[in-house]
């Protein structure tokens, strides 16, 4: 069949709308329609060339919604016209990993997704015969999209796609870095770094896990009454603080803070995180991605005094058993995601999208089909 | 009163066996005659001029055991004639630290502990009319010490002094880190940097805790004997190992080990023992205590990927209330403290005790009093 995609076609250039062929689902696949999708600054870090694992020509795209339109041999789990949102981190309930009860990093297709592949080592896109490969197993930014069953999450029918796409990249990596990864108590004390999309889901993460102070630390004093709304109860400007910012943020915390959030991808700003943790107990969750090759150091004196460094992926969450539920959240009211949707844009528009964003003036822009 | 003492005189220089006066215990506080004390890595730390916090002249030692000789007022829970063990960190049971129930770091005593003074800010030790300074709040190279009775664990009255001394640091240290710390659990995959007491300990602690694979990996293959007798299923010489050691123990754990132990204070280890645990859940716990101003680092990406980075201090245990209980599990026979116990010598030996460990020529040296 033939499906319009936006295909990264070189680095630093343009998403290119075309059409493409698309190969159907073969065992253990599922076409799926998808219905809107965001834009993520993982997308932009592929398409800008930084990251050392991207491949040209392929189709970005990890954030979507849709409905399934035909599925493969051996597919038991979704049938035709169930909702989905795809994963990137699949949950496929049968490898070590997901068996360990530990860790959300499922590897039962880790290998070929790496590859830009389905699990049999191919690709199902394609362009005057010429394979175009997959990005991160979803490609969200094609109309119609091939994934494996195990990398779908089935959700219920009456949420609305354009606002629960962001449910499969942003929102589940903040809310479960707080829930998943550091298990924030009520009570806590918890200092978030950088107030853009995945800070303020760390942000409204912390407030539905009963945190009493939550201090956001961004530079854009613009982002505060958002923040406000999402539940932050403090704003630091470390551009206003005379001395060092460590300090300032332990003295603000008394003693600290039980937990940390680093939502930026600064590797200083990693080390900030973790020295303002508390002594005896603080967790520092990284979540924000680092320039390839940039590396975090600190006294080991930080760690021994009791200070905890833990990363997350995906916010430490298994797709298919957790989205759905975090799905449920949005539409209870539970969470805001409306407020994070600054920008809807017809799918034609999508590299206008990443303009908005690289820019700074959203904080999610959703292209819908 | 007078008490025979080893006092720091200054730094590098051999302790000096004096006769100095010791005031008696004040309200809340401990006289108590030290039977027996090993000789740590901590205090020739201190004594080699090393620690930036060392203070001169002093009364080193902080692995002893002991006898309760007089209480001050207010005491409430010891009694002449108690077996004790001083504890470096006390367990105050009533400061944020202690109520948080996670962490045992008990911040009760701790400004004036880190001064070298007791809690009412003053020094019971003195020599011509000076004062001579406590050190971590212990002072166990003194045949008559006072603490506060925070700073004490009781211990069962037929358990040997010159045996369960190494409790009040090595032991604990080790076999803390991984119970209370890592939380090993049955059927676990474990790797040890470092086979000195220590690590001995750790590896102890792991067969205690169930570890099903216990890796100790040390460039001394003169430590295998001893450490296959504690519990270690598998060796490691880093100089006969071709490439580089990290991938080598991801391959030999069958994809890195569950949790690994640092336990001899180098950076460049430190990173390595992160780098071996298992993507998705690994836990790399930093016991040894590195030369000042030196520092960790990694890829955040380790950390993303699931690996926690954590340091422990006296092996998370609870003074007061976790010591008795590993005096019973040596009582028991459950863990091994004679092999350990390399040397036993007279207290006006003390130096070479020093010596012995400098030149690693034994385990731990205990002086008997």
């Amino acid at each position: 069949m033939k499906t319009r995609a936006a295909v990264a076609r070189a680095k630093a250039q343009p998403l290119s709308i075309e059409t493409v062929d698309l190969q159907g689902p073969r065992a253990g696949e599922v076409l799926v329609e998808i219905k809107a999708t965001g834009i993520c600054h993982t997308d932009e870090f592929t398409l800008s060339g930084a990251d050392p694992e991207g491949i040209f020509p392929s189709i970005l795209g990890h954030e979507g919604a849709g409905v399934v339109v035909d599925i493969g041999p051996g597919v038991t789990s979704l049938k035709k016209g169930d909702h989905v949102i795809p994963l990137y981190t699949p949950e496929c309930r049968q490898c070590e990993y997901c068996l360990s009860r530990k860790t959300n990093l499922c590897v039962a297709i880790r290998s070929t997704q790496g590859q830009g592949l389905m699990p049999d080592g191919s690709s199902r896109f394609s362009c005057d015969g010429e394979p175009i490969y997959h990005y991160m197993g979803t490609s969200t930014f094609s109309n119609f999209t091939v994934l494996p069953e195990i990398a779908l999450a089935k959700i219920r029918e009456d949420a609305p796609f354009e606002k629960v796409c962001y449910i499969g990249c942003g929102v589940t990596t903040g809310i479960g870095a707080v829930i998943n990864t550091a298990k924030v108590e009520p009570g806590a004390k918890v200092v978030v770094f950088g107030l853009g999309g995945i800070g303020l889901n760390v942000v409204q993460g912390a407030r539905l896990a009963g945190a009493e102070m939550i201090v956001g630390v961004d530079l854009n004093p613009g982002r505060v009454p958002m923040a406000e709304k999402f539940g932050m109860t403090h704003y630091v400007n470390p551009a206003e603080v005379e001395g060092d910012l460590v300090p300032y943020l332990v003295s603000l915390t008394k003693g600290g803070a039980d937990y940390t959030f680093e939502c930026i991808g600064n590797v200083k700003v990693m080390r900030q995180a973790l020295e303002c943790a508390h002594r005896g107990w603080g967790k520092s969750i990284i979540i924000g991605v680092a320039p390839a090759g940039a590396e975090i150091s600190t006294r080991p004196f930080q760690l021994v005094t009791g200070r905890q460094w833990l990363g997350t992926a995906f916010g430490g969450a298994r797709g298919r058993t957790d989205v759905p539920r975090i799905v449920d959240w949005y539409m209870d009211g539970k969470i805001n995601i409306d407020d994070l949707i600054t920008h809807v844009l017809p799918f034609e528009q999508i590299n206008e999208g990443f303009d908005l964003m690289k820019r700074g003036e959203s904080i999610r822009t959703v292209v819908t089909y």
